[in-house]
């Protein structure tokens, strides 16, 4: 890959390589051909920026977990059609829109659970294919990822507010995973309600599982809300059921990767492990996630195409290994939490409640998807 | 830590330091006053034996988890005592007892919540007190420390035949964290029951939880069943839930570190999470422990003791930081189910089913404690 490194800075401004001056934490930035990418697998040790110049740079970094969370990883693919249409800007229209098909095939392969990089590049091609000459389109395409970009931090700033009117006043809030502005265009989708509420007053501690095999909780979401100044526990995800028994935990929020119409819910593996014992808490289960992420094209969780990764994420732990050599492991990325565990799903459109298949095709349609 | 190393051999004939022959794995030996024991921070990736001369130190390898798991810390505090007895043997009888009640305390409090370190200590103080002159009594407590864990085992060994019953043909297992040879005086106990309906030909397949933070599953678990040929596959702990939706687990079995009489469990965090998934999923949670590890001065879990380790424990994974600096971190070592979770208790004494609170005084009382 070829990249260069930029240490140290959120702002890219700051750097003198964009003029974007958003005050708030994102995990991918485009400049004149150029994506720079928060590398994810080096936080919180070091804050380590890619300055990517090739769409298929970007594809290796969402495989690699460089840029992760489904609705970031729709924005990055994005970028990575419009990189791949200047790169075939020369050719004639219909060769440029065939290479540009090639492209998209591969970048849409970049990994399969999470729904928003289909609909990404999808959205992309439909730009693509509208265009008259490629010289136009790559500038519409490079417009459009940054509109889906901005699009996507407005719905979970949206979200946020929804989500926020579920807190109640004093609350602890456990959440798994990163679904947060790392995760996204901008500001996060579980992590926005929680930033929301926060800042309303109504949380008093947020509790962060540390999700194996990757860290993403631990490494990832204590780091964005304690830049935050937002007051958050550490625990492994083992002890989130021991946690919620000790009455600790007043709501469990997550995000997602792929809803089916019938509002079940992949996600990040544990995700079902803490809906069954919010469930058996009494407590309620809830899933934040822009429209981008509802499939309607699948009627039930059942087929949501769940990843299989490495074993060495779980055979070690960071460079300790931690499991005898030739041992088999279970390593899946994701789970998938039926619907009837879910006590909301959050969208940009409002907050939908059961039975979800109705309110979710309402909110698919409200926001023009 | 006054500890050489003896790398490479479980029986420690081979080694020339004892005549002992077993021809089953033991994590811990005693011959001519030196406790040797295998250091179970360094598995999988090192076989290191400990020889410790010194009772001090002993404590020390317990509150380091270079031995852990509550019956084998309760054989290594009873041989403790003996190291400590020999160390005043030659005081006069009354200061002699003094004394070894002052370390006696200390090798007690060397960690909280397992049952069987309090119940052996006191064991052994009964054997002291009973003795008419020092020489004796030492020569006396070598033969009870040793009687401890030869009955341990062979407790276990009649869990492994009671519990395989319970285990139906062509199961699929899962297990948490080590309740093996390496946590007991030998062969184990949720493992022993592993074992024996393995060589039953009941048992398709063991599923070993990685157990965080110090993954006794993965590193203990994992390497003792390979070992024994055994099939085992290792997951996070946050992807048991998945695993049990998935139809691949029949059975949940697991050690405990303290019961009280109504059936409470306190066992190593996650049990609890494992416990409500087994339930949700309609699947038996069983435990099986030694009579030994059954407190009937308690009524419930609710006043078990339980321990709250140091937060570099989840903070580093191996030796990788994976929290943020200044991060709060919430890490018991253990929590309780509540016995309405609990198929079957197995002990050495049989099956108790609900209500507990008869069945497992008798069990305590046909064992004889």
């Amino acid at each position: 890959m070829k990249a260069s490194l930029i240490e140290r800075g959120f702002c890219f401004g700051e750097n003198g390589l964009t003029t974007i001056e958003a005050p708030s934490l994102r995990p991918i930035y485009w400049r004149d051909g150029v994506v720079a990418l928060l590398d994810q697998t080096r936080l919180p040790e070091e804050e380590v920026w890619l300055e990517l110049r090739d769409y298929r740079d970007v594809v290796e970094a969402i495989r690699e977990m460089r840029i992760r969370g489904a609705p970031a990883i729709g924005v990055a693919g994005a970028y990575a059609v419009a990189m791949a249409a200047s790169e075939v800007s020369e050719h004639a229209q219909d060769d440029f829109i065939g290479e540009l098909e090639e492209a998209a095939k591969d970048i849409e392969e970049a990994r399969p659970t999470g729904a928003n990089l289909a609909w990404a590049v999808r959205r992309m091609m439909a730009v693509a294919r509208n265009g008259d000459r490629p010289q136009t389109a790559v500038e519409a395409l490079i417009a459009e990822a940054a509109r889906i970009q901005d699009e996507d931090e407005e719905a979970n700033r949206a979200i946020g507010r929804f989500g926020a009117e579920l807190i109640r006043q004093g609350s602890g809030v456990l959440t798994h995973c990163n679904a947060g502005a790392l995760a996204t265009g901008g500001y996060g989708t579980a992590l926005g309600v929680i930033k929301t509420a926060w800042a309303g007053g109504k949380i008093k501690q947020v509790y962060a599982t540390e999700t194996r095999a990757l860290f993403q909780g631990s490494r990832l979401t204590a780091w964005e809300l304690q830049r935050e100044s937002i007051s958050v526990t550490v625990l492994p995800d083992s002890a989130a059921g021991q946690l919620m028994r000790r009455g600790r935990v007043q709501a469990v929020i997550v995000g997602a990767d792929r809803i089916a119409a019938n509002g079940d819910v992949a996600n990040k593996i544990g995700t079902y492990s803490l809906a069954v014992l919010a469930k058996e808490n009494r407590l309620p289960f809830y899933v934040a996630a822009p429209t981008s992420t509802i499939d309607m094209s699948l009627p039930s969780g059942e087929s949501i195409p769940i990843e299989e990764r490495t074993p060495t994420e779980v055979t070690h732990a960071g460079t300790t290994r931690v499991v005898p050599e030739r041992t088999d492991v279970f390593n899946f990325a994701f789970d998938v939490t039926p619907h009837k565990y879910v006590a909301a799903i959050v969208t940009e459109a409002g907050v939908a409640r059961p039975p979800y298949d109705r309110q979710l095709a309402g909110a698919v349609q409200a926001s023009g998807g």
